[in-house]
């Protein structure tokens, strides 16, 4: 099922070709990469939103996705 | 800096706030969410295409990029 995302369907066929050019992508696959990178992001999120207001901001900046990503922290 | 993506910038702004809808979000930090999640993403492709190649398919299915999320493999 395609579920409704945040981000557009269509680069995601880029983005699971990127290392083999002659491979196919079937549609659910490309739904599926899009749930799974939308939940990577909105962890990376919520910890980076954690990390900006720890930092007195509220902004979130550049390193906090940084720290964010490295962090296990959600 | 800005650099040129596969993924559009502005959706990346949608995903950090999903949690904590009164943060803001500087554009470099919306940046380098995209550039992660490139990563992340072809990382899974490189896994997923292995794994379709190896049940002997030439296109990429939905379970090929859940198993490929779940591997450890690149």
């Amino acid at each position: 099922m395609i579920m409704e995302g945040i981000l557009p369907l269509a680069p995601m066929e880029k983005i699971l070709k990127k290392g083999s050019p002659d491979i196919r992508v079937s549609e659910p696959a490309k739904a599926e990469l899009r749930v799974l990178l939308e939940e990577h992001g909105e962890k990376i999120g919520r910890a980076a939103a954690k990390f900006a207001l720890h930092a007195g901001r509220k902004t979130i900046k550049e390193e906090d996705v940084r720290l964010a990503a490295k962090s296990k922290l959600e």
